[in-house]
């Protein structure tokens, strides 16, 4: 009941908190602000925040529970070699998108990238080796529907257009992007009694390595001649502060639950964004919306109210 | 097992005939031939068609096995006053469509036309008391916003400015339609050993008589005028033809099968009414059709996957 209740809590925080970041795009834009920042500087502030919030935590339950076996921060090659293996996949990822767009546009980009729901159920069977009924199947496979047909708009049919080389790419992606899920979730749970502010600092340490070396590649001249913090407004700094806090929230949905609830968590914050972005920008309602929520919908709620199907030896324990 | 083989060719036939209808129309538009015919002579002529196939088809059975009180064609009141009520409510059904446009455009009614689906499951739950576990009432809906997604065009946003009366007509003629579906399933059962083609030459003399009805209505002096049979040319007799075999094909769905399986067949064979239009007459294939083709399998699969529910004692036998 317990574990019951902590990954109720961090499924609606992590809802909320993704929710909230795409309405401080939407405020931001609706505005008219302009960003001045190196993206790969913010990226990097966000993983330095993310760091010391969790050694931050740490120090916390040191002096409350003293260092043990459980949350020391020392560690052994052994227990780390894993840890930069998330986030270079992401590198890699994020590498294959600045030539993704040479194949795909932009409006059909944005439906192929739903393509990543399915991958991470796929890479999850495999690597988690947990079983998804056939009704959860269904489930998953809807919501990636749903998200598509939500996100519809008068540009969306050119996605069947789509080069094949750039249904491949957007395909690679979304296995890379899977795989970085599924291997984070792996090494939170490999060790299920290992602290996870602990294993977030490992984590975060090496994210802030890729970031600074993604600086010097691309943004070297923006960052050293502008300075590091140049162009961070109040709200750079809170949408900053708003990604650290996802960001944490993404890891404790890892350790205390799992991939299938992150991508579920993501979806209804994409709906519930712009649900909110109506009253709030004057966005208009489309029939595409207002269907494709409903399938996600659907999707919810014959994800949550088939029963947890039976796990084989094999798989991990929550 | 053998009335599982019924069932499915019944089935089969009903989605066949359904899809062919659409084809008929669809390589009769293709040709650009203007129809001449008066619709309730057609109409007439289809529920004459009918009948006649079902006596025909009677007259084969008693010299086969002799006329019993299964079979005769000889009725009571009692038997006979419920067949003119599914043929009442189709044509109120059809006296409305003349005012519904006067609230709804035609994209938005094509739209509206699925609450078809909703409503025949509510009626089919009601009247029928069968029940329909979680993940089939979850079918049924994205079979509804499947066949929505599907029929998408750039003209269907306007549904959602639908004015409240126009909303009002289309769920009224969406339950109008559906009740009509669900009685005429209730008259079917009912008498479970009584022979279909006897049932059926109930059920068509009274379409006859309302569409004999609707002539003298609507179209007296264009039937009286140039001719019953004015503009039946021998695509208009083949789809006379089709609609008759279709309509032939619905009643023995309602006796072998139930509504439900009559809105999958019929939202089947409008998605390969689609699907062969493509390649046939050049269709442009859609993003929502592929889409909103892809939630109707899946509601296809939750509902043929799921096990069949407990009814309870008051359901009807198939």
């Amino acid at each position: 009941m317990e574990d019951w209740g902590r990954k109720s809590v961090v499924t609606l925080a992590l809802t909320v908190l993704t929710s909230s970041q795409g309405l401080l795009i939407a405020a931001s834009k609706a505005n008219g602000v302009k960003y001045d920042y190196a993206v790969t500087s913010a990226n990097c502030t966000v993983e330095t925040t993310k760091m010391l919030m969790s050694l931050l935590a740490l120090v916390k339950i040191w002096r409350t529970v003293g260092v043990n076996e459980d949350n020391r921060i020392s560690t052994s090659w052994s227990e780390l070699w894993v840890y930069p293996i998330p986030a270079a996949l992401y590198l890699v990822k994020n590498l294959l998108q600045y030539y993704v767009f040479l194949y795909v546009d932009a409006p059909s980009y944005q439906i192929l990238k739903n393509l990543n729901i399915i991958s991470t159920g796929i890479l999850y069977r495999i690597f988690l080796k947990k079983i998804l009924s056939g009704v959860q199947w269904s489930a998953l496979i809807l919501l990636a529907l749903g998200c598509t047909i939500a996100q519809l708009t008068s540009g969306s049919d050119q996605v069947l257009s789509t080069p094949f080389m750039g249904l491949m790419m957007a395909i690679v992606m979304a296995i890379l992007s899977g795989a970085a899920g599924v291997y984070t979730e792996l090494i939170m749970k490999k060790q299920p009694k290992r602290n996870v502010n602990a294993q977030n600092v490992y984590l975060y340490l090496f994210g802030v390595i890729f970031n600074m070396v993604a600086i010097f590649l691309y943004d070297y001249d923006a960052v050293f001649g502008r300075g590091y913090f140049y162009g961070y407004n109040a709200i750079v700094c809170t949408m900053i502060l708003n990604h650290s806090l996802s960001g944490i929230a993404v890891s404790l949905v890892m350790k205390y639950a799992d991939n299938i609830v992150k991508v579920y968590s993501t979806s209804v914050a994409m709906i519930l964004t712009t649900l909110v972005s109506i009253p709030l920008f004057g966005f208009q309602l489309t029939l595409p919306f207002v269907l494709g929520t409903s399938v996600v919908s659907v999707a919810v709620y014959l994800h949550y109210q088939s029963k947890d199907t039976p796990q084989p030896p094999g798989a991990l324990t929550k």
